[in-house]
C-alpha cells in the first residue's frame, strides 16, 4: 500500500475571478488524491480558516485503484469554502493515499499554476 | 545510490491545447528522473484513471549516470495517456532514482508551469 | 499534533514591481501556516541574506486550530525584507505547525505563481 | 545544523529565450541554498544529462549564515550548462544546507515560475 492516511495543505486560496472558458480554466484548487491500493479510502477534509473555527468534515469516498482530482471549490457539503479566502486543510484517510495540491489561477489573461506534494508527518 | 524505487505523482493531467511552437511549448507532463548510479535502471509506470482500471505498465531504462525526462504526452506503449484526462502515475524502479513532476500548459497565452518533487515513500 | 517545529524557504524573493489591483495581485511572497492543535503557536522568523547578517527574529502567533497565511511583505519588525533581493528564512514554531511556501509574480502582464511545502528536518 | 548533505533537482531545463529585462527576467534555473550554520559549506554540484557523461564538480562556498542563490546558468567552470537541454543536478555540501530549485521561463510574453524544495535521502 503506497502513501500515508495525513496530508496537510498550508497555502489554500481559491481566486475569486477567471478568465476563459468554464469549467476547464475556471480558477480552482484541487486535492488530488491517488488510491493505488484493493480497499476504497474514506476521505475526511477538514477546512481551517484564519478568523473562525473550522469547517468539515467533508467526506469523500476514493475508490481503489482509481485517481480522484477533487475541485476544493465544488465542495458543499456542510459548506462551500469560499473564494478569496485564506485557507488550510488537513486530510485523513482510512488507509493510504497520496495527495498533491495545485491550484490554477487565471484571475489575468494567461493563467498560472503552483503544485506541491502535500505535507505528510513521517 | 541516491533515491528510492517507489514514487507517486497524483496531479496528472495533460492539457489539451497549447500555444506557441512546437513541441517545445506543446503543453505536456513529464517525469523527469535521475539516476546517478552506476547499473541502469529499468523503470515501470502504471497511469490510475478515475473511472477506469490502471494502464501499464509502461517500461522505460533509464540508463546509468544519466538524466532522463520522459514527456508523459509521448508514451504510446500500451496506450497513449490522453489529454484532457485526470490521473496519477506510480513509478517503480530496480535500482534508487529521483522523480520531479512537472507540467507545461500554453492553453492560453503565456505558458504556465508546475513541479514538485514527486512523493515517495520513507 | 499534526507538523513539525523547524521549517525553511531556501528561495526566498519579493519581485519588486507589480501588474494589476493591490493588494490582491501584487507581487508577494507568503509562509502559509497551519496550526491543528489546540494551543497557540508561537513563531520566529529568521531572514538570512546573501551579503550581510541575518535579521529578526519576526515573532507571529498562530491562534490555536487556525490558518496563517503572512505575507512577507508585511514584516516590519524589526525591518521590512527588501523586494528584489535574494534571501532564505527559518521558521521555529513552540508547537507543530506545517509551512507551504508561496511566491505571487506579477512583473509582466499576467501573474505567475510557484509554491512547494518548506523543507522540515525528519 | 539545519538540512542536510545532499540534494537532488531533477528536472534541469534553462529556458533557451527570454522576455523581457535582463538579467532580472531572463529565462533561469537557480538553486537556491541556505547556509544556517556556522561553518561555511563547501557544494559540489555534478550535471547529468541524457546522452552523455556528467559534468562536474562546479565547486562553490556559501558562507556560514548566509542565503546563496546560484543561477545554473551564470556557472563556467568547468563547463557551461547549455540552454534548451535537459539535465539534472546532485548537489553535496560538506556541512548541512537546504537547497530549493526554481526556474523562470520567460520564453513566453508572461513570465511562468515552478518551484519545489530539492529531493534529499532521509
Amino acid at each position: 500500500m503506497i502513501g500515508a492516511t495525513t496530508w496537510v495543505i498550508a497555502d489554500g486560496y481559491i481566486p475569486p475571478r477567471s478568465t476563459g472558458p468554464a469549467p476547464e480554466l475556471t480558477s480552482h484548487e484541487s486535492a488530488c488524491m491517488l488510491n493505488a491500493g484493493d480497499a476504497d479510502a474514506h476521505v475526511d477534509l477538514t477546512v481551517y480558516f484564519a478568523d473562525r473555527p473550522p469547517a468539515g468534515p467533508y467526506r469523500l469516498t476514493v475508490p481503489a485503484r482509481r485517481a480522484f482530482h477533487q475541485r476544493i471549490n465544488d465542495l458543499t457539503d456542510p459548506e462551500p469554502v469560499p473564494p478569496g479566502t485564506d485557507y488550510c486543510c488537513v486530510i485523513v484517510s482510512d488507509v493510504p493515499i497520496v495527495v498533491q495540491h495545485t491550484r490554477l489561477d487565471s484571475r489575468q489573461a494567461a493563467n498560472a499554476l503552483m503544485s506541491t506534494i502535500a505535507y505528510t508527518p513521517r
